[in-house]
């Protein structure tokens, strides 16, 4: 069995005890053991904070970027070897494994290009200068520098190469230095990503660093300057925002965490229409894609009560088409939940749903899966259920089941009650709304916009190109209000304001022109 | 004895009981009470999010700008009164009081005038949009909407009116509904503007609130969509920041708390240079100006050894014109300090810093005021320190002594030096750097600029209109890393960002647009 390693201080280290077990979660058999003891976590910020910080923020934008790119092309050299990783790890199919690999190199390639094109500089400058009195002689302007601290991402066991590769784009654009803690239990991905970074010699020393295992007395060390980055469960989330020594020191803490994702189907979509086609399209995908393991997938679906009865028949049809079982059957669509203790909490909330909604499509329970030996596997059906009342129940709008399970909402077909039955989630990462009324989806906007971090708007004039409201597209923001964690990720430059500080200058125009490199 | 009364759900309400009293800190006389006991915090947020908040919401930008407008105006006006009212509640002299009161209608009338620039429209499109595919059936576009929730101001005892203004200036442009919440000891002041507010109905029912006294069961009624914008103490802030229900819910959070602001003399900078002069003049009117009391007051000196004599004898004869007493008597330059517990905290805080600082002038201690009676009133001896090694000290660069003292910190000129010096204060508001050396001031950007949130070069070519670097103009960024809270006030629009929601929109071009308003 493989024993993950750490990647500290420049050195890779194997520890000797404390470990835990990685499964195939398709089959039960362990693939890799991993563990942090031993880990001296002072060395690791010290290597950091005293080379990898400096090195990256004497590189300009441009040079950053060219990292960013060589990274890219390490990881998609790699595919072929992280996606039969994360077969046999996450139990993806190649499919889903792509989503997570292929969507990590294209973000760093995003970003890449982004750094490029702000060529020679060192110091970001942030909107138009302007004239705080009657002459130039005093003068202001927002600029970002780099953190001198350390970017610490701990990262969700779903996305183990994205959820590297996203953080890490934005936080070598912005100029800090990175240590990566992977969830254990699918880090072999993870660490084979970080290794191939590490073994192609692309970044200074001190700037990228993993640690496989638990974080030890990491967060007590971490410092002002510091950020946290948080993709996980809102539960561990409160840890973090109540860990005393993070709150004394105020480390910068960004959290990307539960999200119960909506559909929304506007009234006015007919039955043949190329809008309602997509919408049944994509919310199926959004059901079943990484068997529901996404931050972005939908969990609830609101339909105009006229419309249910097609929506409800035509969903059913497409999870019927659903084979569930190990990926390394050709046969298999969909996989295994990731972990025996995702399964047992997919099943726990599902039961708790079935309490308030009917089961319209299989039965929330665990199933065997194609290709695996009976009874092994953490395969879980795929499941459609129906609430008679979008507001009479409660754990549809609160418990974030991460499993291929969503909840039909049947409402009245105004704008007004579907934002206020999004609303009910308490804030979440996407929201998918189909329609090709405008005036109704400003309406819309304007009754739940601010519920969410993203609005994803299906109709006929996108039924061609648009990817589907699970992609976290590096262009865009991924971040929600509220329940989702109320954090910012991605979205072009925004996503590198988390590793830096932005600043007023103050000063005459010349001089802070001069400073900010504007001049 | 004057009963301060609140404003909830539309009636002004005095308590009957679980009185504060406040005083005239020049001579400790009674000047008013103030109480919440009984009011109905359910029924304020009611209020505010059933009718403040839609009726908000239906203005455009332009709309909000009249509101603003008004507002400003009517603090203009009633100007002379709440001097009035500052000198004696907050024992400001005129010009202190001013600053106050004025910076709250200027922060008014500098939002009134942005938010009517953003004219007919309820939704602000964020950037430019971004094409997601090979055509624009896919496009991607940040927007900006309103919370629906309720603005929780909790305001620090110094800028009554000036707290309460560039708060309210920004929620209400972004359309939020307010509650305030001043500083018990210090709220005759916000009592009043408030109140002059809502008799000129200016704002929709609903709009704003106010609380005299403490929150009550207020902070376990927010929800997600709320916002508590908090000034105040670092121990507060880690109140707030801890808050079990606060963060269960995910209330965002804005926290503007301690700053070891420095300031910093460039080693170019020669004994007769304008720039030496407005590096004197500055910081010595940003030591005693509010008797010290401003988040943004200067605390640490930076000096050149070679500089070091000239600056010390300067800026103790500067301090020695420093007239300290009861504003009342027109001879006076400096008021007391706020309150009792201000004075205690002071003077506890003079005593840990005169242990590893000696004192050059004055002995940070009480003094008894011109025109006020012996041994009444807490005034502060306007004092400098000085350590021989800035790197020694450790309470100096953490403890912040919120009156008229500051520590001259010796340093070897170096733009290195000086970064790591003012970078162990932990995250600072605002730093002033005096040189007029354009290079030696990039490298101190690179070096210290994440450690602060605002940069203020003093240099000749800025030494006639330079304001100083304790004015929080609105235009640019308020707030700072670290210990100064992580938080981010005012700076233009950025300061909208706070009370609204920020999301990408996600379509096709025609839609996007059409829904964003752009179109």
């Amino acid at each position: 069995m493989k024993t993950l390693r750490s990647y500290i201080a420049g050195a890779w280290l194997e520890a000797s005890a404390g470990f835990r077990t990685l499964v195939d979660p398709s089959t039960e058999e362990e693939v890799a053991r991993a563990s942090s003891e031993g880990i001296d976590f002072g060395a690791a910020l010290d290597w950091a904070r005293g080379e990898g910080g400096p090195a990256l923020r004497r590189l300009t934008f441009a040079e950053r970027g060219e990292l960013l790119k060589a990274m890219a092309g390490v990881l998609r050299e790699g595919r072929d070897e992280l996606l039969e990783l994360s077969r046999i790890n996450n139990g993806t199919t190649r499919r889903d494994g792509n989503f997570d690999v292929g969507g990590g190199s294209g973000t760093l390639a995003y970003y890449a290009g982004l750094a490029s094109g702000l060529g020679d500089r060192q110091v970001l400058v942030d909107g138009d200068g302007v004239q705080l009195t009657r002459d130039e002689s005093f003068w202001g302007q927002h600029v970002l520098v780099p953190r001198h601290g350390v970017a610490v991402f701990i990262n969700a066991f779903n996305f183990p190469a994205w959820g590297f590769a996203e953080k890490a784009a934005c936080a070598l654009a912005a100029g800090m230095p990175m240590i990566v803690k992977p969830a254990t239990a699918t880090a072999l991905v993870a660490e084979r990503a970080v290794e191939m970074v590490i073994e192609a010699g692309i970044l200074p020393p001190g700037a990228l660093q993993l640690v496989c295992g638990s974080t030890g007395d990491l967060l007590d060390r971490l410092g002002p300057q510091d950020v946290l980055a948080f993709t996980g469960s809102a539960d561990t989330a409160r840890y973090f925002r109540t860990h005393p020594h993070l709150v004394g020191v105020n480390v910068r803490l960004n959290v990307e965490a539960d999200s119960l994702n909506a559909a929304v189907l506007g009234p006015d979509v007919g039955d043949d229409a190329a809008t309602m086609e997509l919408f049944l399209k994509d919310v199926a995908r959004e059901i079943t894609q990484k068997s529901g393991q996404k931050c972005t997938a939908v969990r609830r679906i609101l339909v105009p009560d006229e419309h249910l009865t097609l929506v409800r028949e035509h969903l059913a049809e497409r999870l019927a088409r659903v084979v569930t079982g190990n990926p390394a059957d050709e046969s298999v669509t969909m996989g295994p939940l990731a972990t025996a203790g995702q399964l047992e909490d997919a099943l726990a909330g599902a039961a708790e749903l079935a309490a308030e909604a009917a089961p319209v499509f299989g039965d929330g329970g665990r199933v065997d899966g194609v290709g695996s030996p009976a009874g092994k596997g953490y395969f879980f059906a795929p499941t459609l259920l129906e609430a008679a009342d979008a507001r009479a129940v409660e754990a549809v709008h609160r418990r974030e089941v991460f499993a291929p399970l969503a909840t039909l909402l049947p409402y009245d077909g105004t704008a007004a009650e579907a934002a206020e039955i999004v609303a009910l989630g308490g804030g979440t990462l996407v929201t998918s709304v189909y329609s090709d009324d405008e005036a109704w989806l400003g309406r819309y906007l304007a009754g739940a916009g601010s519920a969410t971090g993203r609005i994803y708007l299906g109709s006929e004039s996108a039924a061609g190109a648009a990817p589907g409201s699970g992609v976290a597209l590096p262009q865009t923001l991924h971040g929600g209000p509220g329940r989702a964690g109320g954090g910012e990720e991605l979205g072009g430059l925004a996503g590198l304001e988390l590793y830096m500080q932005r600043l007023a200058l103050q000063g005459s125009r010349k001089t802070v022109d001069a400073v900010s490199g504007r001049a």
